[in-house]
C-alpha cells in the first residue's frame, strides 16, 4: 500500500527564458514545482498542486503525466502562465532576474482534490506562508512535512512564516536565507536558532558547494558533484528537494541514516539537472545513471578510518 | 629509520596583527611556514627554512623547538622580522590586508643546512618560484614535493612558476588561484589543465567550503568542519597544508587512499587553528582531540550504500 502512496507538492509551474554563457532557452517549461515533481518522479508517484494559464500546452501536461505525476491538482486559470526570465554569468551561482511575470500565479489559491487530502508526505514549495498553512490544513494526517521559502517571505511575512515553521518537520533553504531568518552569520548557530523555531531537520543548500543537513543528532555534509560542464543551474535547488523528498517517499524511513541517503539522492538529481536546459536532462535520464552517480558520490567522499 | 625522517619546509615566519569581529591580536607569531610547521609537528619532525630579524624573541624559537621543529635552517638576518596586518569582517573568508612589511623576508635566499639536504619530503611554501627551485635543487633525492603559491606569482612570474610546477608532485592552491593559473572557471577543467603542467596531485582549497583533491585516478571532496565559533581564520590554509604533509611524512604511503586521509588530517588541523588567535589553539591541542575530530569528519560525511 505504501508503495502506491504519492508525494504531495505545492508550488509554481512556469515558463522560463534563460541565458547562460553556453546558450539560451526561450519560454521553456520550468517552475519550482515542476523541477521538484519530475526529480521526485524517479522514486515515487507525485501529486501536484499548482496553477497554469490558458496558454499552457497539452504536451507539457502529457509530459508530466508520463512521469507518474498526478495533475488533478493542476488548476488551469484564466490568463497567462507564470513567466521568469534570467541570466547567469560564468560563475553560474546566482541568476540575475531580468523579468518576473507572476500572471495566474499571483492569485493562486491552492485547493487540494479530495484524493490528495489523505497523502501524508508533503512538500510545501516556495509560496506565501499563509498559503502553505492553508494547504497543510487540508491534509488529514501529515506524517512528514517539508518546507521551502525565500528571502521575499523572510523579510515580508516573517510572522506568518514562523507560524508555518512551527508546523513542519523539515526546512530546506539556502545559506543566505538561513542567515537572514536566524540573524546569525555562523551556520551552526543559525541552524540551532532555526531548529528552535520548529523544524527538527534543517537542510542548508550552498549551491556549487553542496548542502548541510542538521538533525537533532548530527550534522551531515553532502558535496555538490564536481561536473566538467554545468550548462544551466536553473532548478538545481528544486531538483535537489525533489530527489530528497522523492527518495524519502519511496523508502518511508525517517531516520538519520535515511535522511543522509536522501540528501545524496537530492544532490544526484541536482547534478543531472544542471547538465542541460529546462527538464531536458531528466527527459533522457535513466535509473541506472542515478544509481551510478550515487556510487560516484560515495567515491567522492569516502576515506578510510585511521 | 623512516620515523626519524623529517619534513622539510621553506616559507615565511612573521608577526601578525589581526582584527576579527571577536577580538584582536597584536604582533603575534604567524607566517605560513610557522603555521605549517606547528601543524605538521603533531605527526612528524619538521626542518624549517626561513628568515627572521634581530627582533625575533628567543621564546618563540624555544616554542618551535619544543614542537620538534629543527630551527637550524632558520636564519637570523639584520633587520626586522616580516610583519603583516589584516582584518576580517563577519564573513571571515578573506582578510583585508592593512599593511605588509616584508623586512628581512625581502632578501630571503634560502640555504639548506647540510643535514636538511638528504630529506625527501618537501613543502615549498609560498615564495618566489625561482627560490622554490633553488631550494629543490639543494635536495639530493626528493621523493614527494608539494608546492604552494599565490596570485602574486601567477600574474607576476608565470613562466618561472610553470618551470617549478614541472618539478613537483603536489600543488596546493585555492580556487581563485586555480582559476587564474588555468584560465578556466570550471574547477574540473582547471584541474585537468593544471595537472598537465606537472603536478599529479592538485589540491584546491575552498576556505569554509573545504577542499577538493584531484589525483590521476579520482576526485575527493573534504568538507570544512562546521564550527560553532570561528575566531580567526589566519593560517587556516597553512595549517591545512601542514596537517596534510605531516600525516604523509609520518605514514610515508603515497597512494590515493592515504592522500584522502591526509586531506582530512589537514582539514582537522585547520579546523582547530581557527578556534583561536595565532598558534594558541595548537599550543593546547592534544593528540586525542585530533583523533576525535578525524572521527567527527567521518561522521560528518558518512552515508550508507543504496
Amino acid at each position: 500500500m505504501f508503495a502506491l502512496m504519492s508525494l504531495l507538492v505545492v508550488g509554481s509551474v512556469a515558463f522560463d527564458s534563460v541565458k547562460t554563457p553556453f546558450g539560451q532557452a526561450k519560454e521553456v517549461l520550468g517552475g519550482s514545482a515542476t523541477y521538484f515533481s519530475v526529480a521526485a518522479s524517479f522514486f515515487t508517484k507525485v501529486s501536484l498542486v499548482a496553477v497554469v494559464g490558458e496558454d499552457f500546452p497539452e504536451k507539457d501536461i502529457q509530459f508530466l503525466k508520463s512521469r507518474k505525476i498526478d495533475t488533478a491538482g493542476l488548476e488551469r486559470a484564466k490568463g497567462e502562465t507564470f513567466r521568469w526570465k534570467g541570466e547567469y554569468g560564468f560563475q553560474l551561482n546566482e541568476a540575475k532576474t531580468l523579468d518576473t511575470r507572476l500572471n495566474v500565479f499571483q492569485n493562486f489559491w491552492p485547493k487540494l482534490p479530495e484524493a490528495y487530502k489523505k497523502l501524508d508526505i508533503v512538500f510545501l514549495g516556495n509560496i506565501d506562508p499563509d498559503l502553505q498553512r492553508e494547504v497543510l490544513q487540508q491534509v488529514t494526517k501529515p506524517k512528514l512535512v517539508a518546507l521551502d521559502t525565500m528571502n521575499f517571505w523572510i523579510s515580508g511575512k516573517k510572522d506568518s512564516l514562523i507560524k508555518t515553521l512551527g508546523l513542519v518537520d523539515i526546512l530546506i533553504i539556502n545559506d543566505g536565507e538561513a542567515r537572514q531568518l536566524s540573524g546569525e552569520h555562523n551556520l551552526v548557530q543559525a541552524a540551532q536558532k532555526i531548529q528552535s523555531m520548529g523544524p527538527k531537520i534543517l537542510i542548508i543548500k550552498r549551491g556549487e558547494y553542496g548542502a548541510l543537513l542538521f538533525s537533532r543528532k548530527s550534522v551531515f555534509h553532502a558535496p555538490a558533484y564536481p561536473l566538467e560542464k554545468v550548462f544551466d543551474p536553473t532548478g538545481a535547488g528544486d531538483s535537489f528537494a525533489g530527489g530528497f523528498m522523492g527518495y524519502l517517499a519511496k523508502t518511508r524511513k525517517f531516520d538519520d541514516a535515511n535522511f543522509r541517503k536522501a540528501i545524496i539522492m537530492g544532490s544526484v538529481l541536482a547534478s543531472f539537472n544542471v547538465e542541460d536546459f529546462s527538464l531536458n536532462r531528466f527527459k533522457r535520464l535513466k535509473n541506472s545513471e542515478i544509481t551510478a552517480r550515487f556510487k560516484a558520490f560515495k567515491n567522492l567522499t569516502h576515506f578510510e578510518n585511521l
